[in-house]
């Protein structure tokens, strides 16, 4: 114990944030006590308000505490486009490459028979009805290149193969077994401009 | 705006942290919201527990809830022997050093009469009946290597020159114009063990 318990508990309880180690941990509880108490009062508040009110979107599933986020409000996309993505941040990451026009559905996963994430765990059968209303032209399969999102893509091209979809996935430029998320907006950008067709064979 | 207003606002509140860019905020706002809720209530429920209750410990004006925070309460700390520092994070770093035996006393800050913050801000009335007990007999003065850190210390021997207590200063090794919380514990380790005679002229 450094300094007393609560001191520790607060330096400890930082290090549920992504990339905080003990010594970054550290220099945040001595930042809000000794300088920020007003901020760090504020954070507290909006970290349970949002982990408290915060759920997914009625019709995409991303993070809203509306019905519907602020894209699916939106009356500039296009509604014959739809983007399936992983995590909100794999959509976040594409919004701030640009270009991609059209509209989004969140997974929050891919599918892992081994941890019990089937179809219903990922919204497949939400995504199916959204797809049977007949506008949906094109899915662009943006699920990581990794064997899982691999995997999950196939799964839903094969699942949707009757409603005259057409599928694609993202160009190469996107690194094999990497996490979209961390992807850069130039190489992300072109991969989408370059996506290809894909099938479910 | 990218999902709703109250995800912007947690991407937004967490940049009250050192170090946290718009991007790394995202993530963690993302990530207490995709994977982490329990380990965020717990997190939102300290910062506001410790901000409500940690104050300063009566003697030595270190980072408690309690009245004597860890340090002052243990019996095997050498009386004689007293360190001052700026802050908890330049004491932080003087105990992950290691070899330092003795007290602390902490000012939270430095002299700056531009900014008006002056002796009493700094604790120095009560640094003084500290000293006037008679117990102690070295003080440490290890403000930071800085042009406010150097005149802070010269201050403090002018004040308590008349108390026959001996002043030091960390030895070089400690970078001028740095701050101590950054430098690396075996710096400060040595710079401690060579420690010069200080005096107020
Ligand atoms: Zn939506
Ligand atoms: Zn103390």
């Amino acid at each position: 114990m450094r300094f007393s318990p609560l001191v520790d508990q607060l330096m400890e309880a930082f290090r549920v944030l992504p990339g905080v180690g003990p010594k970054t941990a550290q220099r945040m509880a001595m930042h809000l006590l000794e300088r920020e108490r007003d901020g760090g009062k504020r954070l507290a508040a909006t970290i349970e308000q949002a982990i408290d009110e915060v759920g997914y979107c009625q019709r995409c599933r991303t993070l809203t505490e509306a019905e519907l986020c602020v894209l699916c409000e939106s009356p500039r996309r296009d509604d014959a486009l739809l983007c399936v993505v992983e995590s909100p941040a794999d959509q976040l990451a594409i919004e701030e490459a640009g270009g991609f026009l059209g509209r989004y559905f969140v997974l929050h996963g891919h599918l892992s028979p081994i941890d019990g994430v089937g179809p219903e765990a990922i919204g497949l059968e939400q995504l199916e009805a959204l797809v049977a209303q007949g506008v949906i032209q094109e899915i662009v399969l943006a699920t990581n290149p990794t064997v899982e999102g691999e995997a999950t893509a196939h799964y839903i091209a094969t699942q949707l193969n009757d409603y005259g979809v057409r599928f694609s996935r993202l160009a190469y430029g996107v690194p094999m077994g990497g996490e979209l998320e961390y992807v850069d907006g130039g190489t992300l950008s072109r991969a989408f401009n370059g996506r290809l067709p894909f099938s479910s064979e």
